[in-house]
């Protein structure tokens, strides 16, 4: 018996004439001797709309009873679908979270993901040719309602497709896969065969929201084969796979930016041991998410602390500041929102140097100063000013021959 | 620690200016030091709206489907509900059938309850204030979603009222109170302080529909104290309870009445054994339900049949007459949709002769043609023409004076 699990996001669910066509999508896989998990989204729009209406209920809904209500969204859309399946004589029946069960961790509105009854929807599976299963949700062993959060329909197929034993999870959304870079950006962009889960989580992280960065860490640990694909065309997508011994031999496969970014400096702190913890332990109490940070070389005893944050966090992150800065004896706060960062990912650079060397001699040569440079095993980062984003990512995209594919470095 | 069961239904909650008084209902409760059960109903017109949904995507859509999807509107109405009560410091949480749980037939659109979990409920209720219970839905053993059909709510909270040992039960509506009559028929119509479960069950089966039927049904066998009031007035309403000596002093307590009546009649059906079963029986594979039956005594062989039924039924009841016409021999078949049900209510009447011959004098007084007659223990009923409804009804309640609390026949 094969197994394929098809997950499709609020866009594709929209309405029945949508519905239709993932329908097609489901007939598709049965009649290629699949049996088929779907996992849905709530109807695009349906979670927001219950955001509003519980925001007019209470100014902070109770995270639990939100969690309830959430849920109803993508228990109205698995219904739905699942009559029209068998409307057309399938045997297939709905799933919701705690039906399965899906057993979470009691973080209400961002709840983790402990344990999938596997064997139940063995069984079950081996009953119905196709089981629909609402996403974003589980609970908790007492049974109270869960959401994943965000995007976590992703998460709630892939978790599904490793408690099956890591049977192919596609993920069909309204992109056709996983670009090179923004085809939006950059006219050469070159759709991707295949991609790791690391690079994946690099450019996930930099706003390549094709995925939830959270199914991508679950593919990963328990080693599932996501393709994503799009609802309305037949092409083949890009499958998110563990790196094998061909592509290491692709040095940089994509280059991501991301606007979304502020930088912000502390001028002249004084550098004694602690004050970085303090800074940025203020700044995690808050629930700000710094990303890249630079210290200087201290001078008199005094250093400059850089660091960015998402723009909207901006005006949060400067009121910390201004708590803390006696206590750290800031002489001074800048902050600048008009910078960007652009990536170069690959998991090839693990065994090749140089690569940065490449990058920054590209940009140097478009006349585009380097404000902020981070770097990881398989990402080099660059923060710049946001003017230059579009020529940047363009320029990298062309230094490393991203529009043909198999680029290797000579 | 005293238990208190409030059922609201969807007038009462739809909108939030609707479930802030509902809220004040449930304080006072509180504040009177009892901990509060609440049974909510869907918001006035989501059930309409998701079964209009539903037939947009299936002819006739999969019942256990259906159900999921309808429960959807309780789980929405109770979440939001909880909401207001934690904002307000209450101690409050959500409940839905399958987290209690009530366990149900698999009887999708019309389940019957088996069992409710009631040592579930005191534990919840040692934990919290006022446990938000959703009305309406349940689950198979299995887990499966079920609702109870229309109207379902009331004996949600009947059944949750008799699982806590028989506490006291009371279902907020837009009426304040069971009547002797319908005052918009009859000026002197009076509330009823109590009323047995008997007098309602045969009030309800008229058109009298404060409570579902079944509702009553389960209050009457675990003998349940409901109370029947309105959201939106501070009255007592009327207790429906079992019979006490006081209450068997009244002779009749209430006159109903039903235009919902059609007439029909088999002319000179051949008079032998099985023919009763044949036409009733065929009337029940076409699940119509038959109400008053009178059968003439025979001549030359033959009988007329009269019957009444729905007045929505009667075109298919005329299409299963048609199909065995031949079979029972009938000459002619004759029908009326003109026709009405009136009668008499009360549980005194098990002691007293005379009743029924007192309300034929006094329809006839008036010059009221009685069509047909059946009677039971606590009941008189008589078939008119529609149009003396409203003067028969008066005329009864006169001739009981049930304008007067109390009466007794000398």
């Amino acid at each position: 018996m094969r197994i394929l699990v098809q997950k499709f996001g609020g866009t594709s669910v929209a309405g029945l004439e949508r519905m239709k066509q993932v329908q097609g999508k489901v007939v598709a896989a049965l009649n290629n001797g699949c049996k088929v998990l779907v996992v849905l989204s709530a109807m695009a729009g349906e979670t927001n709309q219950l955001l509003t209406l519980s925001e007019q209920w209470s100014e902070t809904p109770d995270s639990a009873e939100l969690d309830a209500l959430l849920a109803t969204g993508e228990q109205r859309s698995i219904c739905l679908f699942t009559m029209l399946l068998r409307d057309a004589g399938i045997k297939a029946r709905s799933l919701l979270g705690h039906q399965i069960p899906i057993i979470t961790d009691s973080s209400h509105g961002q709840a983790r993901i402990l344990s999938i009854d596997g064997e139940r929807l063995k069984k079950l599976i081996e009953e119905y040719d196709v089981l629909v299963v609402a996403g974003f949700q589980g609970c908790t062993k007492d049974g109270r309602i869960t959401t994943l959060g965000r995007g976590g329909s992703d998460t709630s197929a892939v978790a599904i497709a490793a408690a099956l034993g890591s049977v192919q999870c596609d993920i069909y959304t309204d992109v056709d896969g996983v670009y090179t870079t923004d085809p939006n950006l950059c006219s050469t962009a070159r759709k991707l065969d295949r991609v790791t889960y690391e690079e994946m989580l690099e450019m996930a992280s930099m706003g390549a929201k094709v995925l939830q960065i959270r199914s991508v860490e679950f593919a990963k640990k328990y080693n599932v084969p996501v393709r994503v694909r799009s609802t309305f065309t037949d092409t083949p997508g890009t499958l998110v796979t563990k790196e094998d011994p061909s592509m290491e031999a692709v040095l940089v496969s994509s280059i991501a930016y991301d606007k979304d970014q502020a930088r912000v400096t502390m001028k002249r702190v004084v550098d004694r041991p602690g004050i970085a913890a303090t800074l940025f332990g203020a700044l995690a109490d808050a629930e700000i998410v710094v990303d890249m940070i630079i210290q200087n070389t201290s001078e008199d005893n005094r250093t400059d602390m850089t660091f960015t944050i998402p723009r909207k966090d901006l005006k949060k992150t400067l009121g910390v500041l201004e708590h803390i800065k006696h206590e750290v004896e800031a002489e001074e706060i800048l902050s600048d929102i008009k910078v960007a960062k652009v990536s170069a990912i690959g998991v090839g650079m693990r065994n090749h140097a140089g690569v940065a060397a490449k990058a920054f001699n590209a940009l140097h040569n478009e006349n585009i100063n380097i404000l902020m440079i981070s770097t990881s095993e398989i990402k080099i980062t660059c923060l710049i000013e946001e003017k230059y984003t579009e020529l940047a990512v363009r320029t990298l995209h062309d230094t490393f021959h991203l529009d043909k594919e198999h680029y290797k470095e000579a």
